[in-house]
This record gives C-alpha cells, structure tokens and sequence, in this order.
C-alpha cells in the first residue's frame, strides 16, 4: 500500500505544473502524504512538502514530463529507487506510460494495487574519478563534440578486445537499446535478453555493436584525447581524470516502473516510426 | 582419447585434397581409424573408409576449407556433433582455428590433448512441412530474390510483436551474428551472451535488428508472397508449405570447436576488415 | 492537345478495374481514343481498343495501381515514352500523383493542360547478351538468392575501382533512390543531381554506395559465381552470358509523369515512414 | 614556374619539422623563396621567411602533416588558394600525396612542372552572424555534445523540405564525402560528381543522406535549442546568433592538390579498410 508519493513535473511547462497541482490535491483527499520536487517552489501552488529528489523517500514517485524527466530523477532519488508512474508530457516520452488525460484513472489504479512492476537493470560506471550515478539508458564516452575523434581501448573482463576511432562510444541497457544508440545504429535488445550493447557514434574506423552479456566487465580506456566527456543518461556530466580508464558493468540497482499492461513493443513501434514535433 | 577421425576436404580444390592425404597418412601412423566423405570418392588416393557425412560417427572430424565446409559439416553429421578441427583453406575462413602449414602440429595437439573445446549454440528451426537441420549461423527467410518483398508478421512467446517489409529476414547466433548478419547491418553477439539475434534484409519499412533471450520462441509467418525459401547456413535450402510459419528457439544441440586459444576478436577483427580475394 | 489514351491497371484488384471503367467512359465521351492493356481481356467492360504496352502509342497513359504498374508500364511502352497519370492503387505508390477518388479531377486537368511535367532520367544497360530495356528505378545484379555472395570488379569510365563481395549491387537513378537503393542504405538523390547511385546488398567486404555523375560509364564484372541474376525494375529479368559485364550508363530516353505540384520531398517524407500495408 | 614556395608542418612531430628543414635548404638550393609558417617560429631551424597563414602569398605550398594540417592550410592563406603539396606524417592521410621518404622526388617533379593538378569544390556558408571561411570537407552543426538533439528545418532553394532531430547534420564535398560524412553513414560522391551531400549525425527521425545538386541552395535552420555549434572543416569553430540560419552553397573557391597520379579510387580504399594507428 502506498501511503508517500512524490511528484516531479518539467517546471518549463505550464500544463506539467497544472497537472501536478491537481494530482497533489487527489493525492492528498486519498490520505497520502504527498511530497513535491523543490525545482518547483513558487511556481506550484499545492500543499505538499518541497525536497529535493536527493531525499524524496516515497513509496513511489509520479513523473510528469518525458524521458528526460524520468532520467534525471532515476539518477538523483534515493536507493532502492522507488517505482516510477511516468505521464507523458514531453516531446520523446518513450518511457512513459500513461497520456496526461488517463492520469487520474492511472493514478488510482496505483492506489489499488492494480498495476504490474516493470524492473529495468541499470549500469554501473567506475572510473579512478568522481562517484557515478547508475545509468538507466546509457553511458556516453566522447571527445566531447562532433568530429572530435576519441581513440579508445576496449577491454572484456581485464582482456583486450578492439581498438575504435570514433565520435565517441554508448554503452546501453535493454532500456536505452530504444533511445541514443539506435541513432547510432545499434540494435533493440529485448527487454528480457541478459545483456548490454557498446555502439560506436560515427566510427572512423570499421566498427560494429556489440552485446555482451549483463555480468561481463566492459572497460573503455581514453587513449587521445587526453580530456574526455562522459554523460550519463544524458544527463549528468561526469568529470574525469585525464586519459581516463572508465569501467561499466551491471548495476546492483534497477529501476522501476509501473505499468498496466505490457507494451515493450508498442513503445519500440512508436519510437521506430517517431516524427518529432514537426 | 581419440581413437576414431574424419575428414571432410573441399574437393574443388587440389590443395586440400593433398593435405586430406597427408593428414590420413599422418593418423592412422598414430592408430586412429581414418574415415573419408564419400565425396572424395575417386578424387583422393588414401587409406580410410569412404562413408557419407551423416554416417560419420567419429571421435572428432578434420575440415579442411573454409566456412561453408564446416557448416555443411555440421548440418549433416550425426548428433551429438563430434568436436571439430577446423583448417583453413578457403576465401572465408572466420570459423577455422589452425592455418594449413600449422595443420600437422595442430593435428599433433589434438591427440595430446592439448586444446579447449568451444561450444556453440544452434538454433532449432520447425515448421509445419519438412523437418529441419538445426542452424549453427542463421536462417533466413526471404522472397526468393533480391528486391523481392517479403511480407512477414513476427512473434516472441506467441505474441505479435513488430511487422516487417523487407529482402527477407536472418536469425543468427552468436557465432552467425560475424557472418550474414553483420552484412545486413546486425550487431555482433559476443560469444558468451545468451541470446540471439533477428536481423532485417534490405527493409523497405523502419526496422532495426532485435536481440532476443536464448529462451524466446521466435516466430515468422510470411504474409506475402505465398511461397518463400528458408535456408539454413546458406547451404540446407527448406522446402515449406505455402505461407509458412516458421519458429525458431535455441537447439539442444551444439557445434564444439576444438581451440588452441581463446581468439573471438582476434577473429572478429579478421572479418571486419576482410578484404576478399582482391 | 491529348486525343489518345492508354489504360493500364492492376489486373488483382477489383478496384482497379472499375475505376479503369469509369475513366474509360469518361475519356471517350471527352471524344478521346482509348487504349486499354490486353491483359485486362476479359476482366473489364469497357469500349476500348485492347492492345498489348508495347503498342500503346497513345498521347498520355493513365495507371492504376501502385510503383510496379508503372514500372512495368515503362519498361514495355514504345519509346518515347507517353507521359504517365499515375493513379495510386497499390500499396506502394512511392511515384504515383493521384489518390483514386480524386482520379476524375486530374484526368480533366490533364485534358485542361492544367498540369506539369517531371522528366526523370533512366539507366541503359548494356551486355554482351540479351538487349536491355531502361530502367527508371534500378538496375539489380545478385547472385539470385540472399546470403549467396556475388563478387564483382567494378570499373568507372573503364578503369578498375574497386571490387565487392556482396549479395548484390543496385545501380538506381535519382527516381530509383527512394527505392530499393534506399532499403538498401543507399542515399536520396535530389530530383536535380545529375548523377546515379551504385549501392552494394549485404556487403561481406566494406563498402559504402558511391554517387557517379551521369555522364559515367560504370561497368560490373562478375567474376563469380558464374551466373547472375540480372533484374530491371524490380521486374525484367534479364538473361546473361556466363561472368557477364554489365555496363550502365545514362539512357536517351526518359520517363515523363504528369504532376500537378511538385512534392518530391512530400513523397520522400511518406517513403521515410513507410509503414507497409499492417 | 614555381618561384616561391610556403612550408606548412605539424608543430607537434619532430619529425615533421625535420622534413621541413631539409626541404627548406632544398628549396633554398634551387632559387625560391621560402616562407615558413610562423607557428614553427623557435621550433625549426631553418632559412625562410616567418609569415603567419593569412600571409602566406606564394606560388605553391608544401604541408608535412595529415588531413588536419591541410584543412586549417586551406581556411587560412589568402584567396585563390595556391596549389597545395601534401606529404603525409599524420594519422589520417586521406589526403596527402607523398610519403615523407619520397619528398624531395616529389618536390623536384613540382619544381619540374611534372604535376596535375586537382581541383576540388569548396563549400561557402553564409549566416546572419561572423562571415566564415569556406570548406573543403565539411559544415557541420550540432547541439554541441553527443546525445543532445538539435532540431532543425531545411530548405531547398527557400523551400521547406524536411525536419531533423539530430546530433547534428554534415554538409560535405565530394572531398569530404570520405570523411566524416563517410563515418555517419553517408555516400562517397565520386571526385567528379556535382554535388555535396547533407547526412545527419545519429538522427532520432528517419532520415537519410541526400545529394544535393551543386547549385543548390541549402538551408538549415536551428529550431532548437537556441545555440548551436558550427564547425568548418573540424578546425574552424563559428560563433553563431542565437537560432541561427546557416545557407551553404558551392564557393567560387577551390582548393587545388598537386597530383602526380589520379587515386582517388586507391585513396578511397585506403580510407575504408583505415585500421587507424592501433
């Protein structure tokens, strides 16, 4: 039974906020103790405590936006990570469930207890540096910015595996397989198969993607240059040492999220077909 | 211990031929019973019984070409297969393990015991008509020729998931996923990851390869045209009935590979870059 | 002035024929001579002279039906070729102008002189064998079925360039770039570039499609196996010599389409998102 | 006749700057006058002439580096651009003409008049902000980093045509069609070709290159986010307004290589079997 529920909404968007206000106020009538995402002070007029997602310790946690809500707030909630209700209310909501109109219908089958779990596995970054939050999608190498070649060593479990002149590397979960790295060419993993996938951006020299398997060790070692980028689900900007040594492997956390029904291919439909805002 | 051999050679080239007879000589000095395809029947001057491939109950067999040799072998002999010893003697070679001047000394190891064995998942292929070899690297199913369409519905576990239009489409294993596939645009599956992969020919609609777990069932059924041609490793070309439905899951069985060292990228590497016979 | 018509439409589709009827009633009353494919014998009520494509010699033809209705119409019509109405009643209609109901509409305007036309240049093929007719989409050579690998040399202007090992090769003009090339990883030609685009099926080797300009001549070697499979429009299948050479430069002739705006990006962009007839 | 002579070298290889000096003396020896680019200043020691690019007004110039030191060659020195000498001591060569060991042959058939020379397109990009030099490879714009989206429209001649959402997109010469154009996924216009290619950078709509005639107008317009980064040629970074509109067409310029065979095809090869320096 939920008795906490955070609320995170894009504060760039009228109808997000909107939805937010009206979502704390049934949330409260329901008798849950409702707590509101503090990037939101002063522009949400709800009764509700404000915090920062760094301690929103709720039984779940409702999202209102697209993907890009829901990742930055995989990285910054407290672990375990509550289950997530994601509304669509972006531009790319390819993680999100429900259509802002069918929110409160969802939101109660929430408090019924009519929902199923979705479990996403996430990454686990280690590098001589900074502390690295999961990632939900992907790791992201670069040199940086476009046509800035990184050369780089590929490791398999301490074994040396290829050398890559690229743009720059992903390293992808089952869920992010749908996002960054199918632009960049690489394949949809099942949300079921055991794996990971490492898929070059722009490659200068001949490279493809390949799936390891979850409990492999995959590290990724900067050989030029010497200052690299690292995103996490493009998102969070990791500095690093110089010439740094960065090592992914499965994390020991996931994410996850509640759905109605299951719909791993419907989602993947849309996103294969997706016609932006235009 | 190695007691019982056989020997698959191409018999278009004379080069394999001779060192068919060498290496009969060569064994059956060390006491191993020599068994021969019958194929080169009349082309090769040895001691050694003739017998076809699907009798040739041996302790381990000795492919002299490249990979078509080996995945002829394969479909055909009995099951469990018997580990293979594979010499290179053909234009694509990414299966074999041991270069021809290296074949005694390899030959050598063998019977000493001196290697690893690497096993290989297969993929087990039914259909309503014929029954079916199982396929080490792929099955693909297309229209019969290129720019011919082929219409298909596709489904994991029963349940439909994704349409396709396309030349056809390949379902690889992990030891498929450097050959066709990888042509076609798929992603390599690291020999270790439990999984395979479902790759698009030429798709005239929106469609990107999709890895699947091991333990999925994946079924095609062909929409249009009425007939297809299934082939398994590019050389078992499968009769069906007439909008067939294929489903593919993980064989039982498995290829084993006899290895001197552990060198999946170094053969990866070798296919990225093949340059062909040019 | 247009006084004469040719008719052509897909003999499968019930549809199809009626729509010919009425516009065959329509045309005459408008006091044209109409011409009408002799495989629609037997199949249509309508007054019209039955005559095969290769001796429809009318002012302008109108087909019914999708890509392949004109395709096939381009390629057995007398040279020069009519202009083209292109009626969609396929389910690809990548070429065609007009949506079936608004078919009477656009044949007044062509008989107004209310339209424009689009000149779109064609391939000659030439070979030592069978005499070719152009293609307006693409020139196919393979070796007949997927995975089999064709390896051809080719040259440009008769200097060697490169050699490939693929499934095939496409060589498509600026209309053909949306098709089958496109499926295939090829690029958009621009309606206004003045080249054709060569791109490789399922490349063993790496090899990328490479734009010539349309004064070239691009000449492909097969070197093996020994029999090709040659295919014009996705629907003429030549007969080679054995190791044929193809040789494929600019056509004289051109296919014209009666536009009433110019959309080629709108049909690029309803390319782009195919998605098929599910 | 040659008279003068400019000398372009990496400052980062010594010996680069080693080649440089001899070449110096050697050209020295034979009358010319030699201008020193004025990076080198305390590096090399050399007689000639210390003069920044921008100063750099002589018959021919010599560049001892790899593409990167040809690219910035070409932004800076004064128009019309004299021909250009390229000996290779870079990591990525794709360019250059001469080996270092054969140098001064080359430089004596130079000085002999035993050359062609090859002239190729430029690319002029026009925007409301800083006048910008022209390209020899490539335009390209982005959002800045990897995996943040740029969204744009693009107009043919003043016409609307297609929307993106991309890490960005490539403008690219027939030049720099093998270059990182090539690395997105992107054709190879034959050197002859007239034309330049747009190919998106990881795009998340469905989109592909397109070749554009040579008179084209392109436009790119930034629709979001508001600032974007512009790169001419990798080397040359564009401060741009804020939603910027970028118009490329071909330049009235070009950059001309001295040549002493016609490669582009063995370039070609060289560029896509490129193993890098691992």
């Amino acid at each position: 039974m939920f008795k906490s529920v955070g609320l995170v909404a894009r504060y760039d968007k009228k109808h997000a906020i909107k939805l937010a206000e009206e979502l704390a106020q049934y949330l409260k009538t329901k008798g849950l103790k409702v707590y509101i995402e503090d990037t939101l002070a002063g522009k949400i007029n709800a009764q509700g405590k404000l915090v920062p997602l760094a301690n929103m310790k709720t039984d779940f946690i409702i999202t209102i936006g697209g993907d890009g809500t829901i990742l930055r707030t995989c990285i910054a909630v407290p672990k375990p990570e509550p289950p997530i209700l994601a509304i669509n209310m972006g531009v790319r909501g390819f993680l999100t469930e429900v259509e802002p109109k069918n929110a409160c219908v969802a939101v109660e089958k929430c408090l019924n207890g009519e929902y199923k779990i979705e479990k996403c596995a996430k990454l686990a970054l280690s590098t001589g540096g900074e502390a690295a939050p999961d990632a939900l999608n992907d790791v992201v190498i670069s040199a940086g910015e476009p046509s800035k070649i990184l050369y780089t060593q590929i490791f398999k479990d301490e074994k040396p595996i290829l050398k890559c002149q690229a743009d720059g590397l992903i390293v992808s979960t089952q869920t992010g397989s749908t996002g960054y790295s199918l632009s960049a060419g690489g394949p949809v993993l099942d949300k079921e198969v055991d794996a990971f996938v490492l898929t070059p951006i722009c490659s200068l020299t001949v490279f493809h993607s390949i799936v390891f398997p979850a409990d492999s060790k995959v590290t990724i070692k900067a050989i030029r240059p010497k200052k690299v980028l690292v995103l996490i689900d493009g998102n969070y900007r990791l500095a690093t040492a110089k010439e740094p040594t960065l090592t992914v492997t499965r994390s020991k956390n996931v994410t996850s999220f509640i759905r109605f029904k299951d719909d791993f291919y419907n989602r993947l439909r849309s996103r294969l077909l997706f016609k932006g805002t235009g």
